[in-house]
């Protein structure tokens, strides 16, 4: 049987990685579809924004990566029991989504001395200030970042986490924030995340 | 007896306008605390984040506007009724977002060739594109962005709209989106936002 979901994305982890980490957790089949940067400038014409990742399933096809993290959040049940906690996970994840803009911006800006003014603030000012406090969001909830318990927050700190290492080439958590490294920890071995982690494509860029 | 909530910001529309909208939509008495641009920087320090708006009550502050506008959005019974629901919701208001920082984005850049660049793909590309789309769905919906009725996403775009207006200028509905100016008209005219569009202070930037 073909699986119910189908995730479309470029070859690598990016914006879709949350996704399919939450995906693999709920044990829902996906097919992991991936779209060449070559195929990408025709395809683009056929998506609702010009963006991916998209997820189909019975004839829908919803976009924008948080908002289907958020509802994979609900399927999944990791989402909160509460408005509050819902708010207490979405304040994680919009952290973590002002960070890898601040790093997508230096990436992929042009201008040599601009790329190194942006990196200079993101790396002195943005990455301590935040990385502290997911720090100490961490260690006042026992190793997850939201509600005390696991919720789509640690998923998807851990999945963006990883592609921002792999932006700025070095791994920002370790040797510096424990508490982050037990999210980490605690993310990574969740026998669902194993297996996906087991049989997904090498990380590229 | 004192206002249960009070919300934190500059003293102009910006992100915090939703927030207002939520909170005068349901009725809940709200201080409306503005910052002076020569406070800031001392405020700053105290913030959990750097950022602003806050939302206080009952000893908890909240930040992160859009996770905040979410929050209020299910408190005052503007939310879907199911996880799809909410991401047609969402999907509006990361929509949204994209195209508000876009506008952030030529709007604070200092180059003057690059800012002629940056609002030229703006106007040429990105807005037509978005706005069709925004259009697209107020005509499926009947005058509403989501859902078939009214959404905090209403609230929103119709908060963030006017913001991106007095950005760029000019009115980037009137006359050209129909369904959105019908969007619009609903939300202006339910009896909460008027009662606060007329108390509120002159708009500035």
């Amino acid at each position: 049987m073909a699986p119910k979901y189908r995730l479309t994305y470029f070859d690598f982890t990016g914006l879709a990685e949350p996704i399919r980490f939450l995906l693999s957790y709920g044990g829902l089949d996906f097919e992991d579809h991936r779209v060449s940067k070559d195929d990408w400038p025709a395809f683009k014409l056929t998506t609702p924004l010009g963006q991916m990742p998209l997820l189909e399933f019975e004839g829908k096809v919803l976009y924008q990566s948080t908002a289907i993290a958020r509802y994979l959040g609900h399927i999944v049940g990791l989402a909160g029991e509460s408005p509050l906690e819902n708010w207490e996970i979405d304040s994680v994840v919009d952290s973590l989504t002002d960070l890898r803009n601040k790093v997508f911006e230096y990436q992929f800006e042009q201008d040599e001395d601009r790329k190194k003014a942006l990196r200079k603030s993101f790396v002195n000012e943005m990455l301590p200030l935040y990385y502290s406090k997911f720090e100490l969001w961490a260690l006042r909830n026992g190793g997850y970042l939201a509600n005390g318990k696991l919720t789509w927050a640690d998923l998807y700190f851990v999945a963006v986490q990883e592609f921002i290492n792999l932006l700025v080439g070095i791994d920002l958590i370790a040797d510096k924030y424990p508490n982050l490294e037990t999210v980490r920890e605690k993310v990574l071995s969740l026998p669902q995340i194993k297996a996906w982690l087991e049989k997904r494509p090498e990380l590229k860029l």
